[in-house]
């Protein structure tokens, strides 16, 4: 089969198409999206080797559980050893022995197959077209939040950050009715969510008004936006970290012991509230795709997707 | 009347007695305690000059609640504006414009008399000595845990810092009934808490275990025992903050995203329980007195709590 491997460069090759292991379907792949950990890998996060992508919409071929073949599907992408304490609390993303689809021993999404255990499939409602569906998962890590952190209606929310991440935190928390801001640097890309209703306000003006919020959310992966995050805050607030950063944080810790502030780091979440809001119509990521290219021009697609302000890059497999 | 003064040096001198403002009370100081902040005041932290301490039993002298007259009293530290969003729910402690007892805007206690709003006020229970009572302060901090995070029975806490706060927050922290274990590099200090019966462990033992805690308490002070924390913390566990630092952390963020850690800064705690657990006979905190000194040796007394290594040390007015 076709698929992207990273192996020091990126390049598009023939592979041998993989072979489901016990519990295990094969899926052929239709739609993969290129998400932001997918560019960090090749820039050597986790030390990465293989076949990138966590992203996909496919159609199960060969499956143990024979009513989903035929079935289009989405795919969780933490598999755990579903004998642990973190599995067995449906909790397979903190599983110490997980592999991560396409991010940690597992083959990713950029391929005409991949394999995945059945128990991390779900079907997808006719109602969402293929482009739709591929933001399951992340929308899913955006909507993580919601099962951490009790967002009030009344809760003057901030986030920080208008990349795609910072886009589907903020259609995902408003759900909640709380008072949301997106702040970030690009009038272009706020536009793409005060399209929609919601409200934006260019980062320097943010920093102008001093305002203070009850939860604030750092999408922005940049430091900057981790001291932003620090002033932004309400004593007894929380700031929800959902970047990682290269490299390291230097910061005081006084400030949050004093204001006793709440950090709550923040990663995958499940893929059945993310469906459900799509199929009722409440989220509708297809606003942020940037470009689609055929997995033929992979190569072509992972350079938009690194080029700065890209939105979300599709692969058509 | 005679108080110690910090204006640079630290000493004891004649100063005019306080004038109660509308609202307060005039206190008589039986005993006060000497705090790490109050070192830390006098090494400069918050630009702090005038009378430090904010640890005390007194009696009332005046107050315009007459029957508080002639009782013998604690006081909260953290005096609101009373109009505030935070003043309104309780959380005089987060008021913006709050004084602080000893620490901003707000003579201390190692003075022959002080003031505090009669709302400050808390009566102790004849039962406790003022030797006890005097722990009110540094108890409810380590009790504002329990304010904070829900620690279940059957979990797995640690508290890293075998100091004054380390200490308290174990006598504190146990009373939940979870599996607690103390940690820290004085062998002398950790008996304190296991001659009650308390878990504890000498940190070097603890590094080799490589065990991991629902809940890790950082009441250490030192960017060690950040780590520490930082690396003893299962995934979805919490990280607790409980002292402030001098100078900057440097760390690396990602984990704390990967394993969805949450870290909760914590300072001041109210007053009510930790005299209930005290009068209940729950916490006896009492072990922790170093020495004793009457205020004439205020100076002596704080070069002995200045010691390294020193537990708690009480001035007798």
């Amino acid at each position: 089969m076709k698929a992207l491997v990273f192996d020091g460069t990126i390049s598009l090759r023939e592979v041998p198409k993989p072979e489901p292991a016990a519990g295990e379907a094969l899926i052929n792949v239709l739609i993969a999206g290129i998400c932001k950990t997918d560019l960090e890998l090749t820039l050597g996060y986790m030390d990465f080797r293989g076949i990138p992508g966590h992203e996909f919409v496919g159609v199960v071929e060969h499956s143990p559980v024979s009513e989903l073949v035929g079935s289009r599907v989405v795919g969780e992408i933490n598999a755990g050893c579903g004998k642990c304490s973190y599995c067995l609390r449906g909790l397979e993303r903190h599983c110490p022995e997980r592999t991560v689809l396409g991010i940690l021993n597992r083959k990713g999404t950029m391929a005409e197959y991949l394999t995945l255990p059945v128990s991390n499939l779900l079907r997808v409602p006719d109602s969402l077209p293929n482009e739709k569906a591929v933001f399951t998962e992340p929308l899913a890590a955006a909507m993580e939040i919601l099962e951490q952190v009790m967002i009030r209606p009344a809760d003057r929310v901030l986030v920080i950050g208008d990349g795609k991440l910072g886009l589907l935190v903020s259609m995902a928390l408003r759900l909640t009715g709380c008072d949301l801001l997106l702040t970030g640097k690009h009038r272009h890309k706020l536009e793409l969510f005060a399209r929609t209703g919601g409200a934006v306000c260019m980062l320097s003006d943010l920093v102008r008004s001093g305002e203070r919020f009850d939860i604030v959310v750092e999408a922005s992966g940049s430091p900057s936006g981790w001291d932003l995050a620090v002033n932004s805050v309400r004593p007894r607030g929380a700031i929800v970290l959902k970047s990682t950063y290269h490299g390291n944080l230097d910061f005081n810790p006084a400030p949050l012991v004093i204001d006793e502030i709440t950090v709550v780091g923040s990663r995958c979440g499940l893929f059945g509230p993310a469906l459900r809001v799509m199929d009722l119509g409440l989220v509708d990521p297809t606003p942020l795709v940037e470009a689609t290219y055929p997995l033929d021009e992979a190569e072509k697609a992972f350079a938009k997707a690194g080029e700065r302000g890209a939105l979300k890059v599709l692969l058509t497999v």
